[in-house]
């Protein structure tokens, strides 16, 4: 129930013999990934250079039919995109994959993440004459390879001179008219991985519960920094950007972001979680009768909190399954009863009982507010909030819509402020120690946690990330 | 994970004053019955007697937008229907509610239910002359209803009458130029419940979580053989085929159909199904590291198994909930991956362990043998599989799509052959006995358990009900 | 350009095969008829007495697409329909054919026409208890020849029995199990025709044009009171209701409704227009430079007015050919431009000249006048407007939609004060007395001009036509 | 019923003040340049400097509703387009307008003909590092300008430079955040003007029905290598590139592309059809009994063929005027039923006469042999065939789809043998020295007819121009 929105998931697949699977593959792989976005998506099938391509606003299974994946046609490789789309506005042109012509041939881009310097990019790009058809920072990713390509013998090269320029958060797939490759930046914000299947096929993509959908076995995580190609040769790896920097996987990832089935550089999102409601339990113990979860992203961390604290899980909500793209919202008038709609209380399970609730996060306090409300209307006699995340101070420049401070109900309040607003008994915070206890201690296992308050790895972004349109046009149209 | 459908869901309501609201309220109340029929959907609006309707194939969000919404226009009575249609073909022409135009006035029909001589009732008005247009019983309710009317001074009189002549489930919302009137069949098979809003709408809705959705306040269950009349002059309610026949609640409407938010003739669901996960621990007691449930039915009941025998509870999968009707399924040569779009083990659970799995029920054994056989893919080490239901034996007749009996696994297997089939180390059937737990022990409390093996209250039905349409056209095509 | 639509358009088909293409060739048959109805329109296919059906609001190349053909599926019976609906409200309940289920089998009923007494019967019907579904007055013809048929022996035999109850105007196409059935009234209101096909299929058609456009050839219109059966025996013609009445064509078929490629009971209707043109041009005379007519209906009279009248005939109007129903009409303060967009003034032919405009008939006189008002803005002198039909001044209760009498020009004004109110040099309506003209002198050829201030041959209509349903509900709403 | 068709239509509207209309006035001058291209259109809205954009594939009254047009939102500029598509392929992505967005702030481009040295100048931006999201040539247009934008003050200016680098045919709405800008080539080979409404706001347009079509008061053509700069501060044109070429206005414009009541360089189209069959009627006299023309661009050469001749006019077809893009065409087995769906013989004009039948041009002959043939079943005792166009012989590098020279009949056979593949009687092509009558005698005033043997006045494309797409794709491919 978090108003927070990851910006987008990727898919990729070669396979070494042409098929008219390749665009059903790329599709079982999106819809398996649409929790990173619901806005728009697309898909792009390579034909022996010749690229077809398919993307509309909505969700995967309202963009696609079988009339439009058969219309893909057939092809050894193919490229997918889910967005949400946190830069740039929700307009068709902006959906992903981006594909460009060029004098090396035709080239796909799909990318998860946020150029922080693509402001700066953009305007040196601009100023020696190119043009951009879209507001997203996918399409300053494209020109400084391209710009590269032509220095370079090979598009892998070009990526990895193009690496120099770009600063922040990228996950990519990009397809040229006879490779796969996946690359990521060189803190590795956003996660990405591959896997293989039986009959040949590799797959790469955000997360691996896409891996799983499409029956494709997980290999490994891509490294920070690293190039991977996929093509008829086979397998092969640049990492002339890896291990320069410091490991910076956002810790958003595994509290909210990926779903719980999913295994992001060699940790369980399930684990994460479980172990984040652990550490609420033992850090904020709290003599209550019940333990629910909000779901989707409470309910690992509320079967961690109850196993650590003994108290018995219940199961708190029902969340209608139902909810899509054109779900009509209440007016105002009717805004309160929103909640009731899309989650329901379970009144048997906490009629009468003290209740411990955990949520992932709170950004504006709106929601949980409603929530809180709605338990001790069910007849809750106590209600202790336990959130996975300690609280939101700060802005995201690396792919979230985590932003504008005075919207954020923690940078403006202290604790016990937020508890009385929301309207708990008691409110706790996962403590920022606590962080990386959720993904363990392996060496090399570091993670951005600038949001909550901690450094900006990669730096702020140099314009506007919010509204950037707006003040592009009003800088600029006064000049023509 | 079943396969069972659910045949309807009926949503009606009153308003003291004309509102352009009344359609939306509607809206919201399918919304959350939405799981009670994903086929088609529709809403009647009466304004003043000129009844305005929408309805489709479809999701509700998909059918109804605010355009749609706005062209049903303002009235103090509406009634909605949400429809899996066990019986009829899935054509737009079966949506409902039907409304119908005679002497008196027009008249709207949202039915949940089975009518079992209407075979009989549809041949009998064949007779004098009645004609069909759609190949729902719905159509037979309505003509015994009018036919009725012509010998009654009033509607609600004219059900009275004509609720003689039904036999087997009705759940209805009727709605007349100025009346909603709410009917549930004699032995109540189908749940059916009204509320009050706090400006004074009277809501009735197949289950009260519809009523929660509408931020109207649960009264009462509306009684079994009862009629309760809506208008100006308040409420009223005729008893006279109230207490004739014990009752007969659809058991299956506490182990699967019904949401674990509402309450079912005074019981909650999700407490029934917590009990039933208690009494499965009780009489198949194993020696296991994890306990999961299959989502989302199987959940509730995982609660009341770990509960009671003390394994932890764990989360052990996650099920795609952007799952849509356009979802493009996989070709036959894909379709052992479908179970991984779908529902996806999350392998940090279940790894290394003796894990019990709680799901519903077995219909025809392919789904839980694909889930058990995934379980040990991720690593599980034993897997026991407990049902919250008997087995499925026989065909039900009152509204739900249990039928063919050729299909049912356990009509045609023991427990022990079904365990071989299915894979897993063992298996666990709710016993019949422990069925009247789950209700409590209340007096007047009574259940169909027809389909596992139980008595059939209203008999079976007199014509075939499967395939109705085809055999109708094969006994009459040759006659003209 | 005139404001005036006619009711519908029907199409059946027999083969003496089984065939996928039957749909098809409906469909081709209603496409060409779409200028008879463009409000909803319906096909539905006969596979040994199971019926398959698809309708909806729209033209027929929107409802209907390769893939709702293929559904519709193979057979050897089809029949279709398209409509304007001058009859009830235009909702998708209304659109036809349709389809009911009785003892005796399925029947669809396809009806091009106007029921008088549909009022009478639909209230006695009611008062047998039996249920409307719809506001047309189609289902009243259903009704009757179900009733019929449970004391008759076959379906035809129902149907003239039906025919004794029912007053007015019908051309029907009826679809039973294994016949298909074509019926006129007795009077012949509306046209109704046969042909046959190279491979033995039979079609029947509102306007030969259907047939040419399917590939059939023309065979003979069917004699008003004739009751035609196409099956697998053959053709047999049932004329007990012929020759009873004089026949009553609706002269404006000829005039305005049919297309000038189709004939009519053995008239062309293009030659009756040209003929028309040339009796306005023997009783108007008038001293001008060119002849123009206003698309569609006006060219072919502008054609023979230019011969009987040696003035040169010219291209006047461009006609966007594009219009589709989705067509977003200017809003009001834009509405004086709407002539414009759908029709514009070739200055080249008009600038400078005296003009003889020829149209069909002047409803409520605004269009006419903008186009006056046109062509004077692009440069012609003179303007003389010339109708193709005597003035309007009663209403039509045959399945047209000149109603309201109020809106009518010419029942509130002189000739010489529309001739002012329009703009025009000088007027000539086409008069009564030539209307005979048109259509040849053979023996038997009678033609309905109530309209225009003749008999109604078939009376009026006993309940108010026009808001039919309206007072319908007002007259019942406080019943109940 | 020409196989051939036009590449595009534009439209740009510049209005002294912001107003909610400016989208909904593109598109009823969209609306009416409909037959200049049919399978995508755009309209781009810019309210001070931020652009919003809604294109699709599909005619202008099925992309564009209320809603689309309300989220185009206020503005004082705004551009237009419709596309048929002779260069690049038939998506989403090539509809045009095309926005870039560069350091001067957002530019956008709709642009009818076609660039003959797009291969070229692509190459050497690709060269610089550009990349190209179309196929389309538009995209290269749009670079050079924004490339010439760095070097010049303004835009105009830019323009002004670009138009040296560009050859071949191009008539352009350019909008920049300020500024309205109507380019057309220096040979002016589509036509292109503008004209004023009466509250102050200028509509430029392909043709001059498009500001009848919304109430503009033509003003003059754009001349032939002019730049006009429609803004705030009023009009000023640009003619450095002016009469440095002679004219070459393309001639099939006037045969058959625009419509009939526009003028293009001073010249009615209606007239100039007149007049070409004023001209086949000397140059081929006829002993016949009646004229007809193929609808709808035959229609005025066959007024003129019957003055000129003096046998009389006749109405000798109908076509259906709704065939829309979503029409189901038949099967290949129902293939040579086509033309009577399309198009249908009017029997009464044609059965036993001797019949001229004026068309305009002769592509690959088919459609011609089945009207023929069509005429002679209804009863034409003889068809002599009259093309308002000399024979096509060589391909067109200008805008048109006049390609493929083995698929040219003419190309490919002599009079006489076209005479017999089409087996009419006798026929008659245009000659070439009448083309220049059509268009008058006037100085400066000079046509393109190389697609009927001319010169080609800038030269032959310099790249296939045809599937340009695969070309491009199979000599890079290889490379990367």
């Amino acid at each position: 129930m978090s108003e927070l929105r990851e910006e987008c998931g990727v898919v990729g697949v070669f396979s070494p013999r042409e098929t008219y699977e390749i665009g059903r593959t790329v599709y079982y792989g999106l819809y398996s990934l649409q929790h990173r976005g619901q806005e728009s998506c697309g898909i792009v099938v390579n034909d022996d250079g010749v690229f077809a391509s398919h993307k509309d606003l909505g969700l995967v299974n309202d963009v696609f039919n079988n009339s439009t994946l058969d219309e893909l046609g057939v092809g050894s490789l193919a490229v997918g995109h889910v967005r949400y789309g946190t830069t740039g506005k929700n307009e068709r042109a902006n959906a992903q994959p981006i594909v460009v012509n060029h004098i090396k041939g035709s080239m796909a881009v799909a990318h998860n993440g946020n150029i922080v310097n693509s402001g700066d990019l953009r305007r040196e790009l601009e100023l020696e004459g190119s043009i951009f058809q879209t507001t997203s920072d996918t399409e300053v990713i494209a020109y400084l390879i391209t710009k590269e390509r032509l220095r370079t013998d090979c598009i892998e090269n070009a990526i990895n001179a193009a690496m120099h320029r770009l600063k922040g958060a990228y996950s990519l797939c990009v397809m040229s008219p006879n490779k796969l490759i996946a690359v990521r930046d060189d803190r590795g914000f956003r996660p990405l991985c591959y896997g293989l299947t039986e009959d040949g096929r590799y797959v790469v993509a955000s997360e691996s519960c896409a891996l799983d959908a499409v029956g494709a076995k997980f290999v490994r995580d891509i490294e920070p920094g690293e190039i991977v190609i996929f093509n008829h040769d086979g397998i092969r790896s640049i990492k002339d950007h890896c291990n320069k920097n410091p490991k910076s996987i956002c810790i958003f990832e595994y509290i909210y972001f990926a779903r719980p089935d999913s295994k992001i550089d060699g940790i369980s999102v399930h684990r994460a979680r479980v172990e984040a409601g652990r550490a609420l339990a033992i850090d904020y113990p709290v003599d209550a009768d019940i333990v629910i979860g909000v779901p989707d992203s409470g309910l690992d961390a509320a079967v961690g909190y109850a196993r650590e604290s003994g108290i018995p899980y219940g199961m708190g909500f029902v969340k209608n399954k139902y909810i899509g793209r054109t779900f009509i919202a209440p007016g105002q008038a009717q805004r309160e009863k929103l909640v009731n709609i899309k989650l329901n209380v379970i009144e048997e399970t906490v009629r009468g009982k003290r209740v411990v609730m955990i949520d992932d996060s709170i950004v504006r306090g709106t929601t949980s507010r409603n929530i809180v409300e709605k338990l001790r209307h069910a007849g809750a006699k106590e209600v202790h909030l336990m959130l996975t995340a300690p609280p939101f101070v700060d802005e995201c420049y690396y792919g979230t819509d985590v932003s504008d401070k005075s919207q954020l109900i923690a940078a403006n309040h202290t604790v016990d402020e937020i508890c009385t607003l929301i309207g708990c008994d008691s409110i706790g915070f996962l403590k920022m120690e606590r962080l990386h206890e959720m993904i363990g201690t392996a060496p090399n296992v570091g993670y951005c946690d600038a949001c909550f308050g901690g450094e900006y790895p990669a730096g702020r972004a140099t314009t506007g990330k919010f509204k950037f349109e707006t003040k592009l046009s009003e800088s600029k149209k006064k000049e023509n």
